[in-house]
């Protein structure tokens, strides 16, 4: 019913980080596309090499960093093959014991976010067998259309003791175009931006499904390392949300950038890279064959820039 | 690089509607379902019934409905298989000759949002071939990350004639929490409410397209059937924004709440009904071997419904 998982997650590794599995197949090292060129689909053959990038991506990662965080764009871009590939990350990571975030922004009302909520968070009933379709620990979700698209979720977070994002202020530059808009209430007067409002709807639904052991209930929100005063402002103004930050690294956020996203503990935060862990290696300018060390290396880079930022004991 | 092909399709059909593919697999006929109860695999066997109640409902619809609107969630909730299906029925909609808008309300920013234009609407090249995962002519998306998460679907929408929907007023009951907040401008004046500004957005992201033959860009919007004085509104306030109307049937809106959506030739917009029409059987308590039958009949009244308050000829 909350965090708790993966929070306990962060303090065995001391790593408040996640591995964004993005794999864009310009990502994924020559030497691995070549094994699966003689598949006549190419949809096939791509998603096949990006399961074999993610797993060895996994392995290097899995005992230093607490979770991964596969996007399912680069997945649904090789079609329902890379949702194979997308379903098979998922529970090749989890069997590596690490905590699954798909990124999926996924967002809509009734029975249709029920349908959403099954498919990565739940389970579903058919022929009398209960099956869980992509089984992910937490999602992201796009809250602009209100309670109703929230609350089919809560019940897998209750249920199934899984977790939720909500896009509060997202990293990009063009996030304030709407999220950073003010409003004014029925009386008139002015009630805070629109990022602000979501956060606040973060905090009542979190409320329902109750916190726990570290204070964090299972709504939790996207709050982008790029704009670093609104992330200290709303860990301040929202005590009970644990964030996922995006940003770190390619998209600029740096680890005191980030820390203001961190409570006394170091915890309540967990900030996700992509590219500048899964393309390290072109980075570093080594050899392809060791893409995996070079995803380590940077992982530790990173996990030390952070820590150097916080308490985390 | 508009809305044409589907509007000449309206005008072909004499009808503005769209029948959205949502099966739950309670709506599958029990005839179908038992077909599949061998399958080891509950999701496979799942999506082997799902494909087939849905080509059914396409050999029915395809010469009187325009276009087809699949759901996502209620394909990724059945896994990977899902997804198969979801895949192989944009594709026999379309050899059917119709127009396929694919419901996933996606969203995120640059490099990703790039991927889920592939994904749907796009190609990508991949081990020298050039393929389009899932090849849908449409996709709903959710704007509330601002240009960053539109501008990438705008070179598919160019390139290969395709078309966006962005959420902007949903059908939900809780859709005002945030669409109806009151917004004020940077010298404090009222700017409008959040679906207002959305709105405007869609307008200014269509301008970059260009309209064409009818007046409508390739960037659409979603306002609900739920909210008739909003849906007339938004058609004054927005003229080459194409509409997407959610709602009619069982969300409660009817043929009269939806006519405001319309411009003075009965173009403009397409209503969508899922539930009403896949599981006519249901309401109109016949045979369910006759499920199609009944979905022709439901599709037909309407049509007439709507028809009757609209000028198109």
């Amino acid at each position: 019913m909350s965090f708790d998982r993966l929070i306990k997650r962060i303090i065995e590794t001391k790593n408040p980080t996640v591995a964004g599995l993005d794999p864009s197949f310009s990502y994924v090292p020559e030497f691995i596309r070549e094994k699966y060129a003689g598949i006549a689909d190419p949809l096939e053959a791509a998603s096949k090499a990006v399961l074999e990038f993610n797993c060895g991506l996994i392995d290097a990662l899995c005992d230093i960093v607490p979770a991964v965080k596969p996007q399912a764009a680069y997945y649904e871009a090789y079609g329902w093959y890379g949702m194979k590939t997308f379903a098979e990350t998922v529970s090749y990571a989890q069997k590596k014991g690490m905590y699954v975030i798909a990124d999926g922004k996924r967002n809509d009302i009734g029975s249709t976010m029920e349908a959403y909520a099954t498919a990565y968070l739940g389970e579903t009933e058919l022929y009398g067998k209960k099956v869980a379709p992509f089984g992910a620990d937490a999602l992201t979700v796009n809250g602009y259309l209100g309670t109703d698209g929230i609350k089919p979720l809560l019940t897998p977070c209750k249920e199934f003791d899984k977790g939720i994002f909500v896009l509060v202020k997202t990293s990009n530059p063009s996030s304030g175009e709407l999220q950073d808009r003010k409003l004014y209430n029925k009386k008139g007067f002015p009630s805070g931006n629109v990022y602000e409002v979501m956060g606040e709807m973060c905090e009542n639904w979190g409320k329902e499904v109750g916190e726990s052991e570290y204070g964090y209930t299972s709504v939790g929100a996207v709050v982008g390392a790029t704009y670093p005063e609104q992330l200290a402002e709303l860990r301040q103004k929202l005590p009970h949300t644990f964030f996922l930050v995006p940003g770190y690294g390619a998209q600029g956020g740096g680890g005191k950038g980030v820390s203001g996203a961190f409570d006394g503990q170091g915890l309540g935060a967990i900030v996700n890279a992509s590219r500048s862990i899964i393309c390290a290696y072109k980075k570093e300018g080594c050899d392809e064959q060791d893409f995996a060390g070079a995803a380590r290396r940077e992982a530790l880079r990173m996990k030390e820039d952070i820590c150097s930022y916080i308490n985390l004991k």
